[in-house]
């Protein structure tokens, strides 16, 4: 018998009202005695994992999500030292945003709060489960997740761990839940239970974001797909910009924030584009182009879906264009508000780049793979949201905060 | 043939594309020419307004929402003047919010832009449609703006008027759109524009909320019910307890930040609630107690509904509780999250309250009619969150506004 979604949500909101009070020092303490237990429990851990690995291969899945799926010491470890490392982050909750005190003598305050009941939804990965646990602690929120069921094993052991490790202090137990039943209908309830979630993260491919507009009734921040740019100016050093769109590519190909697509002023792409397809090629990628980049070098023509497809892989499109107004439109028509780059020595050009491309990271002469929550030096990350609504960009412990506001008086009334 | 919502949205989001470039300056000319084409234009809009009027009062409208949906050359004034007023607030656009040099050189700034396209979805006043479109103006956004059909006659003069406001800027016409198909189609169309709105806020009561949670595929933020309390402690000076709760519950029954129920500690209980009773009688307020309270004064009996219920009108529930655990207990368990008051003079009871009660505004020591944008000193509100995600409480320009992250490199790569 696995306990229904709704009976979840309710005891999520109870810890969640318990743990907004706990202070720093219980937070720390949790983490590091949860993290401390992971690694006792490796071998444990590691037999649930080998369950869930073996019917996975039953099942025909692939290497790489394979390799997703496995856990290994080095994993766990790697999944504990999370855990203490978010121990050491300063803690957002108290924090005085700003206040004023009002002609009538109103004192009012906005202070940072936790959100309350945090859900995610993720895919494969079992390190999501202890990952997201951690975070939702430390920023005071309680943590109802919900993996995919080809991890189910491992995640009910590690949830089953993180509880054990909760229950040795005063930190509500049912501050992380898993959602056991991997049934349709339960993640739908999920996806709508409005009396007791205050936000949904999902993490997954696009059929789960898909899901999630479809289906869901809570708050949701969107983790969404990376069709990221890098945007060759006239004015680039050509060295520099080959650095950068090469590393962009493929430094991981398979993530959110490596680059897809390649724009290129005409002024320099006779010299540029034989350059970079050279290089990439070494990497093994494949390009597809516009009429203008077809000229230059023999590539696949890209059609339409190409400039707005992520590929997550080694093929990215390029497309050549006249000038800055014409990169940017091309980015702001087929991007999806992740990361853009520029790369450019014209100060003008990356002020007007940097104010008119609409995404939650705009980069001047740097890789597009900066974007993530450890490089901008949040020390740790749930996603990164490609929405405007709460939080854009990396979401660290702050951007799983709300406020509210406290108002002192001293007996005011409305005339 | 009335333009499709879909038509309308790529228009807003293109229109909110250059308007998110406008100085200050150009922003505050435009605020200021539409005020006063308003003005200007008022015979007009009367003659607009007594058509909706018109055909409400053959429909049966009450006097209540006809006053609502009225118009008076005063009511025309405060319209404009709303307008100069949003002109004379501190722009928000470009604010750098904090900023990081990391270990390698790179340069991260977070800057305030806008959301892009702001859709509101309003009932019956047509000042909504001025009053919506200044906030965004300011903040940079485009309104798309849905209002009732039976204010569609004023609020199409309106939108025009801006409109023709706009034109004499450089300021994109299309700056503020007015949904013009009333049908139920186009309304779930709009709630479902992902493509192009960027954030929803629905202004109405619980059946357009309703049909927004269920139907809703865009952002939103919930400007929710109020079902606001007034906890009176046991340290209470019982006659600012008393000025508060009259206040609160009679100053304006109708509005959100009204006052719904009141809670009172056991051992002023005795003192208290025949005070109160008689006073809020001379209002006409009618009450419903627990069994504790009816046990102190006579009173109807209030169901587990009457505690749940935003009345807004002449009714309060009442209930009785042995201490202040039990207080915070039944308005976390009842309340929207909208504004919660204490009356104590006990320090450790007040900062337990603010502490434990999850509200967007936790006062104390004052009435819950302060929970508004224009008395936080906003000067201008579109609405109050009663939702976690992105604001809560009082939205002014800032909500209407998020963030990207420009980051300044010099050539640096992932290694």
């Amino acid at each position: 018998m696995t306990t229904p979604v709704k009976e979840l949500g309710a005891r999520s909101q109870a810890a969640s009202r318990a743990l907004a009070l706990a202070s720093t020092e219980e937070k720390n303490k949790a983490l590091e005695i949860c993290a401390t237990l992971l690694v006792e429990r490796s071998d444990e851990l590691l037999a649930a994992n080998a369950q869930d690995l073996s019917v996975a291969a039953d099942q025909g899945m692939g290497p790489t999500p394979l390799d997703r799926l496995r856990l290994t010491p080095e994993r766990i470890e790697s999944m504990a030292a999370g855990l203490r490392q978010v121990a050491t982050l300063p803690d957002p909750i108290g924090e005085v945003l700003d206040g004023v005190r009002r002609p009538n003598g109103l004192e009012i305050e906005r202070v940072r709060v936790p959100l309350g009941v945090v859900a995610v939804i993720y895919e494969n990965r079992p390190n999501v489960t202890c990952d997201a646990a951690g975070i939702c602690i430390k920023s005071g929120n309680a943590a109802l997740l919900r993996g995919s069921s080809t991890a189910q094993h491992s995640n009910l052991f590690i949830a089953a761990t993180l509880q054990a490790g909760l229950a040795q202090t005063s930190l509500p137990v049912d501050s992380v839940l898993l959602v056991e039943d991997q049934s349709h209908e339960e993640a739908i309830a999920l996806m709508q239970l409005t009396d007791f979630v205050d936000c949904l993260i999902p993490r997954g491919g696009p059929d789960l974001i898909s899901s999630i507009r479809q289906n869901a009734t809570v708050p949701v921040i969107i983790d969404g797909d990376g069709n990221c740019h890098v945007y060759v100016d006239q004015a680039a050093d050509l060295d520099e910009a080959l650095a950068i769109v090469v590393n962009s590519k493929t430094n991981r190909p398979g993530v959110c924030n490596a680059a897809e697509s390649l724009v290129v002023h005409e002024s320099v792409a006779d010299t540029f584009l034989p350059l970079v397809t050279a290089e990439l090629a070494k990497s093994g990628v494949e390009m597809r182009g516009d009429e203008k980049a077809r000229a230059r070098v023999e590539m696949t023509a890209a059609c339409d879906d190409d400039f707005a497809r992520e590929f997550l892989d080694l093929t990215m499109s390029v497309v050549v264009v006249s000038d800055l107004t014409q990169a940017i439109a091309h980015i702001n028509h087929y991007g999806t508000g992740h990361t853009e780059a520029i790369v450019t020595s014209d100060l003008d050009a990356a002020r007007r780049f940097t104010r008119e491309i609409d995404a939650a990271a705009v980069i001047v002469n740097a890789s597009t793979r900066f974007t993530d929550g450890e490089r901008f030096g949040f020390g740790a990350e749930i996603g990164i949201s490609t929405q405007k609504l709460h939080a854009r960009g990396p979401m660290g412990l702050r951007e799983l905060t709300t406020y509210k506001y406290l108002i002192w008086g001293t007996g005011q009334v409305v005339s």
